[in-house]
């Protein structure tokens, strides 16, 4: 039994609670115990030691989340399990209650309810005071002025919600917002936006915001006294600069220096702007309002959680060091499922301090021992790290059949079979663990890698299922099947979610997120198309079809007499250094089992295997890797004949297919070391894995692992320092090796990937600097800012991909030694991967695989 | 018995061998015995009369077919069925004789072999021989000069197939073909193209293509004496000016006039030019190279029957009158299942003087008869007559779930319709077939009928498919699964032909039909992509769905909180003069059954049902008629809102769906009569439904039923009249109606839709003028030629779609009564409808249902 006596008082109410559920969470308490169903740890004795522990200040004065876009999981889920208030089922206080305790035992201690459809205030007059009583500080959404939810207005106000032709019954509206708040603490937005959530007029009329601003202070004067418009301790006071308000004070527009200036991401985890020169100084400070959930352009995002927490990190690293530290607020959609990245910002806003740029995989450890217990925690810290960076590629309602390609650098398959090992370590785990975790293992690590999983098989074996179709292959038919069964195997996962623990969690996991095809949610689950052939007839071809990599052909393939040379199919060039085999598939595009057979016309290269059997009702396909004994070859280029035969006839006019395999073999001078190789006419070099580095006094080059799609990104630290120019940055040195012998200019011919940070200082615009050899030093700033608060250009495709692409054209003068050189001029800019291409870079999503370093 | 006695000898050996068949024919026996199973009619008594019948010369000269693009349908079916050849299976004398019989019964006399990968004359070399016994004059195709076959070429040449480099390899392979040839009746085929029925070259090279012709004629020469080069008795010639080769006569090449020119069609039907000037002269005349069936851009048809018989009449008609009667040949492909076209050209061909412009179903008739038997002639002809019609509208490779419109006009739903209704006449008729003639009917006529409708069923299937499960409907999945069976359905229909007759017909039908992408037949059957909705949950908006009638959405549709007014839907505005109601359909999005209801808040609304059940398990969709008692209905213009509500609730936040009908009742005044009347903002008009028409003494319109997409053709007669300006043209005059109150300017407001034919004079080409009220009067120009034998501007688009639309800019002056008139200024030109858009028109592939005439 532990006795809390009053030295563990706190420095406000919120003190004296932090310091008890801290206690509580190291008896063995997860803050998820309810929402997360993870079990108290039982022990046999509890020991204290007799040590006073003085908690300092958190990082951020306001931390929470943002109940938000709350419909059909958590709307459904509180109408089904929260019905019997007096005031009807919704969004009441025996729901509420969940969450304030939530955040408390998350050290969190400020909420924007939910208002899709609901009032705060009025749906249950209960709620407020519960709120206080618990210490919660509300605050409305950033479109809501005054304490009152978008929807009073609908239900209590009268007429337009426009200030210019209404102001005179919005005012009063505002009025008896600010008087139900006033015996509360309370975070007044301030401002106006358009109704639901839109532009409040086509052009930044800042004249107009200017008289609302002093409408609202006046309002907040005549309740908490004159000073509540100077003093921030008053009725503290923010203004959200969301989407195209962040216009206004581009702009130039005035705003009360009490007012906490709440800076936006931009609604994808992209800090847009943050505090630079005296906005750094204002009383009432700066914050942030992020998001990882969201509805809108230009793709809604409302399933499982897609928050990569390296990102998160370097977000609010940033976000810290630039001094917005006032409020942190996080859409969090239905609250569940994002335990996780929740937990992780919730963490870092109470004390940042704690966690550096290598801390995710510490601090998963963490969580995991907390809500799994200490003997599972290492491996499914493991395992989550490695989700939340497979991830952090694409967001689910983003990746669709065309997202990873099935053709080139097995890179479907690469992706495919991560996704596959983390929903298998995870049924791993779970089987092994005690009845009492495996509920909150379950909503928090099983389904999501699981759902994960399955919604990746779906897309890639319709991919493949498509592709499949057009070769003939008769497993076309089967992959569409085995879709369909994913297909249910995704509902079964989201029926097992709702009807767990006797259906606790009802409608919860109701969200759609197969049949995306414009920013909004599909309003039914539906697969993309499905093809199926005719596997009563056989090709025109015969029974038997070869492709290759990197190719969509069949060979035998279309009608030899009218597009010549149908029969043979080009390999892209093996060579030394590149991929250690190639591949080829022969499969059945017939009615008849077929033996089939495949000779070279040189005695190094090797098969998989050599010769086979494929059969229309037993295997149907094969993936035949070709290698060569690179010792066995000549220096130099060469062409390999692969000959393919079945043991059935061909179609009339089709003749036995041919593949043609390309080859060099290259040896790197004895005297280059340390760099990366070409293959294949490209490199591709993760930028962590330079060949040498410089720093400056004032800077240096940090690597944050997990932060890319790949591997890691670069970044200067501190997040600070100032700007560069080439002559005085620190610098990224990248040698390599070329064997390509022909020269070309003015080609798009080095990209350079960047996550998608945005220009957070407007006149400080994020820029590298790129030098090819010794030619002429190019400065590239990929991110160019609109006016009036809009989005950068293409940064739709940057947030879609995770990445920002930087080109640049030089001149590629040969075969030989080259050296890259890279300047971050800004801080914020990280560097992710390289892509010098020589003419031989394919279709990907990701990249080529990094090249050899030799 | 009958005795032939030599008063029936003919002018030459084909004279007696027509006459000897005609009075096969007569007693009862197809020409088509053999090659399409048609039963020899059994007669008690057959009676001769006494009387002497002279036949006149035939109307064209060469007759004939060329057997091309012949795998995998005409190849599978040789070597499996003729393979006891000396010189094995395959285009050999024991098969070309079942051909050569088969031409003489259709009184015809030419043909060009099969040579995509065979060679008549070495192949088998009783072939020659055997075709001089039986008449048959032999020619080589366009590309195959000098009476050798591509394949010889690969088999027998040195070096490459070009003049300017090797003719003196060329010259003695040439030379052998003479030599081989001159024994027996040819046409020779003069000039030369690249291999393989390419360009020679990339630009008009017209001195080699002289110095070419040069040789040729040298050669003949030598062999069959001087006049050789003059006289086109001695050894006819032939230079086909296909494709490019039409832009070396067009660029002035010198053509020695006793070789016949061959003019081309479009390889769709449309012939390109015709002699004109001094051509007519010539003494080796002119001649068309015609195609039924084709291999090449923008997309190959090689499946069944796509042949319009009105558009060959109004074709080969035009030739004729045009002088070009020295050579027909036409492309059929395999040859089967061409029958009926096949048959109809060589009717024309040997006496075109018979057969007049509404021929068709007189034709028909006779043919059906024949084939079938007189008791099922005339409902066979009748389902020919409409066969012909319905699959003209577009080609079935060029058909795809895009094509009708499923959702405006009931335009898929029509078309289907058509195809379904067809499939059932074909198969009471076939059912009532005696065993005997069931054979032939089912190639002939069932085979077409049901394939057609059967792959129609497909494409717009899978269209409401993917609409479907886009609006969420469980139905989309049985839909899904109806394409399948559809899929097997059209597997069977083909297994079914293969093996009819014991295996007769084996391979036959193997050309795939399904699956285009591009212009290449598929290798393989390949169903366009299904989409499957997942069933076992219900959609976010509930269970129940409702869509309109020119609208792809569902309400409750998308998040009303994001997308305003989302649970409602505005039908097309309902008129008086348009159609006879309007639609919505009410569907299962969920997991539970529901009743339904639809209330209207006038009481002149009827629904064809207001109230009804609906379950996942039975019936899932209804649609719904609205119509209205217009004699109740006040003049002028209003809005019913129409409520449908469910019996189950909604999904969270989504409201009761609500309807909009908005609705004009106007009435034409009682002065105007005769014409069209307005709907919905646009009149659609059928070309013959002229209010009134002017002749002038040189030329005069007529209407050609069934050559248009959706009722006929508009023409001058005779097809040699002059051309013709707005003062001197016959013209044709529409009056119409309009209520839209609303004007403007500059719409491309007026289009005119033509059949496909093209420019056949070059300084001649079609035009047609058109004036609105008294608007200056505007020349259209639809078809503009582009050099070098190209064809013209958006011709792919416009054989697509078999037809050209001509565009005009007219300004609408507001409502009331109009007049449009149309002057067509060149023979050629065929009028075929005309659609007159104040704003209304939607997408369509045929264009709005006719206006209704007051």
């Amino acid at each position: 039994m532990l006795t809390c006596t009053n030295k563990y008082a706190g420095a406000d109410k919120r003190g004296t609670i932090y310091g008890l559920y801290s206690i509580s969470e190291q008896i063995g308490v997860s803050p998820w115990y309810f929402w997360a169903d993870s079990p108290p740890q039982k022990h046999t004795s509890i020991y204290a030691q007799p040590v006073t522990v003085v908690q300092k200040s958190p990082s951020v004065k306001y931390r929470g989340i943002f109940l938000n876009d709350e419909a059909p999981g958590l709307t459904g889920y509180i109408n089904a399990k929260f019905p019997d208030s007096p005031w009807g089922p919704g969004y009441n206080a025996e729901f509420y209650s969940t969450v304030f305790e939530l955040l408390l035992r998350l050290r969190a201690n400020y909420l924007w309810p939910a208002m899709w459809n609901s009032m705060f205030n009025v749906d249950d007059p209960r709620n407020q005071p519960l709120a206080d009583e618990y210490g919660i500080v509300m605050g409305t959404s950033h479109t809501e002025p005054m304490m009152r939810s978008t929807k009073e207005w609908s239900v209590f106000g009268n007429g337009t919600w426009s200030w210019e032709t209404n102001n005179e019954t919005i005012y009063p509206f505002f009025v008896e917002g600010a008087e139900r708040a006033a015996p509360y603490e309370s975070v007044v937005t301030m401002g106006m936006r358009g109704y639901h959530d839109t532009p409040i007029g086509p052009t930044n009329d800042i004249a107009l915001l200017e008289a609302i601003v002093e409408a609202q202070s006046e309002i907040l004067a005549d309740i908490w006294g004159a000073e509540a418009a100077s003093d921030p301790d008053v009725v503290p006071q923010m203004w959200c600069l969301y989407k195209e308000v962040q216009g206004y004070i581009d702009a130039g527009m005035e705003i009360p220096e009490h007012i906490t200036l709440l800076w936006a991401d931009d609604n994808f985890g992209n800090i847009r702007r943050l505090p630079r020169g005296n906005e750094t100084e204002r009383s009432g400070g700066a914050g942030v309002y992020y998001h990882f959930d969201y509805v809108g352009d230009p793709r809604s995002y409302k399933w499982i959680n897609t928050a990569k927490l390296q990102k998160t990190w370097e977000q609010m690293h940033m976000a810290y060091e630039r001094n917005a530290r006032e409020i942190w607020v996080v859409n969090v959609g239905d609250l569940k499922p994002l335990e996780l990245p929740i937990s992780h910002m919730m963490d870092l806003a109470y004390d940042i301090t704690l966690w550096n740029k290598d801390s995710v995989p510490t601090w998963l450890r963490h969580w995991a021992s907390r809500e799994f217990g200490a003997s599972v925690a290492a491996e499914t810290a493991a395992l989550m790290n490695n989700y939340t960076k497979t991830v952090g590629r694409r967001k689910y309602e983003l990746t669709d059949i065309n997202t990873y390609n099935i053709i080139n650098y097995e890179e479907a398959d690469r992706v495919l079979a991560t996704w596959k090992g983390m929903a298998e370590t995870a049924a791993t785990i779970y089987e092994g663990l005690p009845d009492e975790t495996r509920a909150a293992f379950f909503e928090m690590v099983y389904h999501p890698v699981t759902a994960g999983f399955v919604f990746h098989d779906i897309m890639i074996s319709t991919a493949k299922n498509n592709l499949y179709a057009l070769q003939g292959r008769n497993s076309a038919n089967a992959l569409a099947d085995h879709v369909r069964e994913q297909f249910d195997r995704d509902h079964e996962l989201t029926a097992e979610y709702n009807s767990m623990l006797n259906g606790k969690w009802e409608h919860i996991m109701d969200q759609t997120h197969i049949g995306y095809n414009y920013w909004q949610q599909p309003m039914r689950q539906r697969l993309p198309g499905l093809q199926y052939v005719q596997t009563k007839e056989r090709a025109l071809t015969g029974d038997m079809g070869v492709t290759s990599e990197s190719s969509n052909a069949t060979v035998p393939g279309d009608d030899p007499y009218h597009d010549n040379g149908s029969n043979s199919l080009t390999l892209p060039v093996f060579d030394t250094y590149g991929a250690s085999s190639r591949w080829i598939e022969i499969f059945c595009v017939g009615t008849q089992d077929f033996d089939w057979n495949i000779t070279a016309n040189a005695s190094f290269v090797s098969f998989s295997q050599s010769a086979g059997s494929l059969s229309p009702s037993g295997q149907t396909d094969i993936r035949v890797y070709i290698t060569f004994d690179w010792e066995q070859v000549e220096e130099g280029s060469g062409m390999v004949l692969l000959n393919v035969s079945s043991s059935t006839d061909y179609g009339a006019q089709f003749n036995m297919p041919q593949l043609m395999l390309p080859y060099t073999h290259h040896v790197v001078p004895s005297g280059f070391g340390g760099g990366h190789v070409e293959s294949d006419r490209h490199l591709s070099i993760e930028a962590e894995h330079w060949t040498s580095t410089t720093n400056s006094s004032s800077a240096h080059y940090e690597v944050i692992t997990g932060l890319s799609r790949t591997l890691s990104g670069v970044t200067l630290f501190p997040i600070t320092a100032p700007s560069f120019t080439t002559t005085n940055a620190p610098g990224l040195t990248y040698d390599f090796y070329t064997f390509s012998s022909s020269t070309f200019t003015n080609l798009t011919n080095i990209t350079v990937v960047l996550t998608p940070n945005l220009n957070t200082i407007p006149d400080r615009p994020l820029r590298y600097a790129i030098q090819l050899d010794d030619q002429d030093i190019k400065t590239v700033q990929p991110i160019i800012d609109q006016p009036n608060g809009a989005n950068p250009t293409n940064w739709g495709t940057a947030v879609a991909n995770n990445a920002w692409l930087g080109m640049s054209n030089f001149t590629y003068a040969g075969a030989g030694e080259h050296t890259l050189k890279l300047w971050a001029l800004e801080p914020g800019l990280v560097f992710n991967s390289i892509w010098v291409d020589l003419g031989g870079i394919k279709p990907s999503y990701l990249g080529p695989p990094e090249s050899v370093v030799v």
